[in-house]
């Protein structure tokens, strides 16, 4: 997907949300458990009542991968249902050395068809080089996350900047809008302001909003710039909004709320 | 498996050997290609004639991740082949917030039977800790990795010490020399000194012998401790040492020299 498609797809659905499909057998409804492809017939009925109303879907690797095999085919499923007009990313925090990450990119881009994966920032270039050279796809790389853990390296001074400000700098050169973005946690909304003087034109992708209690209003005000500039996700608070046999409907109705409110900020 | 188990397994052999099945459908024999279970037949024969050498495996997960499903199985078979007396690693570098980690930490240590996994630094604590709660099972956390990017964040100044120092250092707090090791590239062998005053105690992988350069004599001079205290990995240079039908001797060859040079340092 290039660039361009994408900012367009969130001016006609007056939405940057991203649905994120962290699927857990234990946690979807109990109806659907028996079913031998589960978490795909959850997934798709999601996808579904949602595609409208969102402009990515954001698979996490990890909830897959803990089902083994089957969870691997059920990945594979789920990527090719998402709708070719969103965006698909693979949250999948990779990164090795060079010829490594060379495979991880041909698993993610070429293997399955995701538009996007992000990449851990901890190894250098020559580990997040190898994602960067494919043409229409995108490298998300880690930033500043969500979580209680980025106080421990991230928010470090090194010289006059934190780690993640570094990060963000000096990958930043490493590629164009067009081929890069970040993750930046919502939980750390008045930190956007001073990232957004670093990357000013870069795609952001937002977790943390929802179940790790960010603001939607906030992340907004602070991180968009003038192509909007924000994928915001959110996981758990739509895809497990209910419990019942009409759990894609309220899955819905919350998906909904977002992109309601994110009208407000466009 | 237990830390001490391991140590006996070294003593014994007089091996610290680990070899990195970074099995490549491309670069494995031609004879070999044909056959649907490739990977898996190439990988048994490399364990078969390599066991008696070496007290480790290493699976990077991105050479079979780019088979999508086939190399996950092949993985999968792989893992389950390598004998119970050998320490099983998944060199998959994961690491995400919490509820994710555990999720990983499910995929490598219950569904895959791993002993090991490599995980990446860059989000903290909580993007650790889940791994660190299995018993006899061991996190090797990144430190100094062997590649040229590891200049770009990892040898920053983070106050007095390199960030890469600061994590070893705050790392080796979040668990024992019985569930945590560390990476540290053999191409920083003159490192190593000051590395082992920051973790007198815990293993260290070592990857970069071989195809990548890393002098196995500077490293075990530098890193060994009293447990020994090293797994040295060598992947390509004992993998493809051959090209033919006899690869797996071939492949033999050079994990006795390995071995043979290893017996000199112990």
């Amino acid at each position: 997907m290039t660039l361009q498609f994408l900012i367009e797809q969130i001016k006609q659905k007056k939405s940057y949300l991203c649905v994120g499909l962290d699927t857990s057998i234990e946690k979807i409804p109990k109806h659907l458990q028996s079913n031998p492809a589960a978490v795909f017939e959850f997934n798709k009925q999601i996808i579904d009542a949602t595609k409208d109303l969102c402009v990515a879907y954001k698979i996490n690797t990890a909830f897959y991968e803990s089902n083994g095999i089957k969870g691997w085919e059920a990945m594979e499923k789920t990527v090719n249902y998402i709708p070719s007009t969103h965006f698909r990313i693979a949250d999948a925090k990779r990164g090795d050395i060079g010829n490594t990450s060379s495979q991880y990119a041909k698993a993610f881009f070429d293997v399955l068809n995701f538009d996007a994966i992000t990449v851990a920032p901890y190894m250098g270039f020559d580990s997040v080089q190898p994602f960067l050279e494919y043409e229409n796809k995108f490298t998300i790389v880690l930033g500043l996350t969500s979580n209680k853990g980025s106080e421990d390296f991230q928010q470090l001074k090194t010289g006059d900047n934190f780690l993640y400000e570094t990060v963000l700098k000096k990958v930043s050169g490493w590629g164009t809008k067009e081929n890069l973005m970040f993750v930046v946690g919502a939980t750390k909304a008045t930190e956007l302001e001073s990232i957004r003087k670093i990357i000013p034109g870069n795609f952001l992708l937002i977790p943390g909003v929802g179940a790790q209690g960010g603001s939607l209003e906030d992340v907004s005000k602070y991180g968009m710039n003038k192509d909007c500039g924000l994928l915001v996700n959110a996981s758990r608070a739509i895809i497990y909004a209910g419990t019942g046999e009409n759990f894609a409907e309220e899955a819905r109705i919350i998906a909904q709320q977002y992109q309601t409110e994110m009208m407000n900020y466009l």
